[in-house]
């Protein structure tokens, strides 16, 4: 278990793998361009070698160098280093070799993962990559459905796209044959649960009337709004949720914001309430969602909790869609699969943490909500997961995976022309006809593929990586809650205060000067300090660090925020009269920074900079 | 003009500009591993050269080592040869190698266009690509709106999320404001002009009521089924739009199948009837889609025609969004530009095509309807075009052009977290609120960058490499019509049969024997043949030739495939009965097939391959 190397997957902040990677890509790009030769031989090549000198031909040639030249000028100038540790900012970091490589080679063979026809190689891959995101959720391989897509946004369409045409089908299924559900009034018809619907569908199968109900659906006869009823989400909810809504016909009206508790996980108090008063008023559930890792925060939402309520809810006739947004968390739940991929027991979590390697210090990681709320999302109906964020692949890669394969029924359609006669019998691989998008690279399969065979989805592989970037941030949290008061040749003292106890590979901080109590300096100091942290403009390599930062409104997170105001000693008040608190914000999923040896240095010069960069900007 | 040598843009056939390519990849990757050690040489190495020697470092290179050799003999084994000139399939050929390289290099920086942030370099140059694109869609690249996408299924999504919101806009700023729509009925305010509109909100905008506004357009409503009206597309309709109106809660209830002539394309005659038949039962006109290059037959709806009747009916006070799905044809539209991108007269296109280069036989290509169809694009409100198609570059590459950048403000969110404070007077740069995606690659912008420095968009560049396909697909084409018939040792006489003469670079044609009148048994001997034409397993090298085919069925066509039966022998009935015509379809996207000294060789290659196989299955 202990085999593997984290250290020796990355090219690495100073390209100290570098041997490894030029070796690898130049063996691929040779197996690719003998490859092309071994095609009929014994057709002659369609560029000769007198053609090759024309000047026309070199001039060609010297235009696409030139241009290429021109590119890198501009990546080296102005790219992000993410590679470096010095970079705490969005969630990025060096990435995979493994992925980087089988994504620059599998480039060469351009497979386009649409039809089998188009990608014969990556097709099965991404069948394979599915059932292996899906196990890692918890879900049987066998039964759950999963792919690939191009990123967070389109997995969440992908989720809700089964939710609502899923709302739908009973009262489709009513109107085509009112036996199949007879007994049952219209509420009850809002409020069966998925896997009711999806055998109330095999039965119109069985029929041949599926077709019929599917026309029936809402993707027959459109949106209309408010029917399916309303989608409730976190206050924290990703903006790409705003926009999933509205691309879906289901309108901003009908988002229900659940209030976030000061840890900003949602309230599941609150989501009670809510539900309460949607069933008070008749008006149908038509689905929960939970965030696995916030964007702003990287909380982690009690899965768990909303599972148990909805068995409650269950049990008084009331039941409702559950889809996970784990875009950025989801990977982590590699960490809790042992090397059998079987959940951990919490009691043996911390111990194999250690035992793998994949944390070193002495840790109070997870806590045990958190551990609960990975265990539960197995019984979410679908999970949207980025292997882009923490699958360290390249951009871009998001996945969605789905309990109950059946649901894909609703959501498929069929094209004659990129699906040959006779194939039909391999239904899996006919992935465009079951998706929301088309032509897909099948480079970006490859990626994930190569990745996940290098390090398998439990503790032995991703959890090995991913308990690291857990532990920085642990350390990075502890460090900056730690840190004393400094006082600095500008006669004032300042302090670091922390957000909160992170759920997840995130920390957000802020400096205050001591005995200030006005939200509107702190947010000054935080802004004019962020400005000498961020990129905007000009040689990237003038900067010491790079972060991030956020506002956090009374809009979008309530009264959340306050907790954490009181503990700075800053007065609510401007607060509540709405003035936002702004706040770094690290992801910090940096595999170079987990060794006691490097840990001290880094963090001297860290706050070195800080104290210098407040005293040039305060 | 002619010192642009295609030839030298590919990799070839027989890798036969290897050198260079890997010459270039190998510079890149250097630029990038010694980019790396420039940031903060001070910085320590984190992976120490004792740790490399290790045995678990070893063991991680070689498991690494390991797993991508087992990629690169799944891609060997079982990629389509899409170099090769005998791959006469799907819409693939060899791809840029500028864009290949520059894909390859620009993974290293892995920037996310999502925000400037996470992008800094790549995200100016998608701004770039999306100006140049909209120029060549005849757009004011200042007043337009273009961006890339993953893919054309996308775009088609982003182009009806314009059409829809703006339809509903007027409603919107009606209950906001009724003053701004005074004297306007409810049909007159679902048939305002798109420009109209845009001009009402710019009125709000000013008054500040615009949020509000948009709170009361579909976006916050949601969609009311029916109430925004019918959207008409071709029969011939690409299979995603049946996804479009399913997520985009319009519904295939929502659709009106306009019929298509005998060549496939849009009927007019038709289109005028069903606007007709909606305006006499006051049902609004969501929008008209054209096609520029169908999926299956390479097809160029008269898009000039769309534009006279819109004109028309603006004059009786009917108006409707107009979208143009031009994934595959879009591209071509640089052929009919002059190097100063000005739109080539009727009378100079033929002698420019051939003092260009672009095209060295005497071709009557392209005919006037499709020279005016191209021309007429710029009336569009929207078009969609597919870099991965006819751009020649690496899965997956979309892009979305609209000829009134106002129209995305109907469709823009904010998230605080990845736009930072201050870049808002950078709007657009902030990808992620503009558009239906979030993270994004920079790599695959950075490869249409690369492609479009290389090869400008108009007959000094693209126009070069797609006037070359264009001429191949009429060559094939009439090769296929002059074949004669032949009889083979069987004792049986065939001939070839072509669909149409191509409107774009595709050619779909079958087999007959003579004097067979039967539907079915022109399809067994179709089946039969492509089952020895097309890849299913095993090693892809023990193919000959490689295409694809498709089913023209009653339901999709209407009658038009009758006109082709006729011309066979064949007896319609069996048509009209149900039994679809199966076709071979082939997108001659290849650039190696242009030289006369090549085509007379292939040619007979094919032919005697043709008649070998049929003698095997008939």
């Amino acid at each position: 278990m202990k085999d593997i190397n984290v250290d020796a997957l990355f090219l690495g902040p100073k390209s100290e793998n570098q041997k490894f990677l030029k070796e690898m890509i130049e063996f691929m790009l040779d197996e690719h361009i003998f490859w092309r030769r071994d095609f009929h031989p014994e057709d002659k090549d369609a560029i000769t070698l007198k053609e090759q000198r024309e000047s026309g031909f070199q001039n060609t040639l010297e235009k696409t160098r030139e241009v290429l030249l021109e590119l890198s000028s501009k990546l080296k100038r102005s790219s992000e280093p993410w590679f470096s540790p010095r970079y705490l900012g969005q969630m990025n970091s060096d990435v995979l070799m493994p992925a980087v490589i089988a994504y620059m080679a599998t480039i060469l063979y351009n497979p386009n993962n649409c039809a089998y026809e188009g990608a014969p190689a990556t097709t099965s891959l991404e069948i394979e990559v599915g059932k292996q995101l899906s196990k890692m959720m918890g879900y049987d391989p066998e039964k759950a459905w999963g792919h690939i897509t191009s990123g967070g946004h389109v997995a969440n369409f992908e989720g809700t796209w089964f939710m609502r045409n899923l709302k739908s089908a009973p009262n489709a299924i009513k109107q085509v044959k009112p036996e199949l559900v007879k007994g049952l009034d219209d509420w009850q018809l809002m409020n069966l649960s998925t896997t009711k619907i999806l055998d109330l569908l095999d039965e119109t199968k069985k029929l041949g009337i599926f077709d019929e109900v599917r026309n029936h659906s809402v993707r027959g006869t459109g949106m209309t709004s408010g029917k399916l009823g309303k989608l409730l989400v976190p206050q924290t909810k990703h903006y790409s949720w705003t926009k999933v809504v509205d691309i879906m016909g289901i309108g901003s009206e009908n988002f229900v914001n659940v209030q976030v508790t000061d840890k900003c996980r949602m309230d599941i108090n609150h989501l009670k309430e809510e539900i309460d008063k949607l069933v008070e008023q008749k008006i149908p559930i038509l689905g929960v969602v939970s965030v696995v890792g916030t964007t702003e925060e990287g909380a982690v939402d009690e899965v768990h909790e909303v599972v148990k309520l909805r068995k409650e809810y269950e049990k008084k006739g009331i039941s409702f869609y559950y889809h996970i947004d784990a875009a950025y968390g989801g990977y982590a739940r590699s960490i809790f699969l042992d090397k059998n991929d079987d959940f951990i027991s919490y009691e043996n979590i911390k111990p194999m943490l250690h035992e793998s390697g994949a944390m070193q210090m002495d840790n109070d990681w997870p806590s045990r909500d958190i551990y609960e709320a990975y265990k539960a999302m197995s019984e979410a109906d679908s999970i949207t997961t980025d292997p882009h964020k923490m699958g360290y692949v390249p951009y871009q890669a998001g996945a969605i995976m789905a309990k109950d394969t059946r649901v894909k029924d609703l959501v498929s359609y069929f094209a004659a022309y990129v699906f040959a006669q006779g194939m039909t019998n391999e239904n899996p691989v006919l992935l465009g006809s079951y998706i929301m998008e088309g032509s897909k690279a099948g480079a970006t399969v490859a990626a994930v593929w190569a990745s996940h065979k290098v390090l398998p989805l439990n503790i032995s592989g991703y959890g090995r990586l991913i308990g690291r970037s857990q532990e920085v941030a642990q350390r990075f949290y502890k460090a900056l809650s730690n840190e004393p008061e400094f006082t600095l040749e500008n006669g004032k003292t300042y302090k670091a205060f922390t957000l909160t106890k992170p759920d997840f590979n995130m920390v957000n901080w802020t400096f205050n000067e001591v005995g200030n109590t006005s939200l509107k300096k702190m947010n000054d100091l935080t802004l004019k300090l962020f400005d000498k942290f961020q990129y905007v403009g000009g040689p990237v390599y003038s900067e010491d660090f790079l972060t991030s930062h956020t506002e956090f409104t009374l809009a979008d997170y309530g009264k959340a925020p306050v907790h954490f105001l009181n503990k700075i000693g800053i007065d609510e008040k401007e607060f509540l009269n709405g003035t936002g608190v702004w706040i770094f914000r690290a992801s910090l999923l940096t595999p170079f920074l987990n060794l006691e040896k490097d840990w001290d240095n880094y963090w001297a010069t860290f706050m070195k900079t800080v104290k210098k960069t407040i005293l040039e900007v305060d």
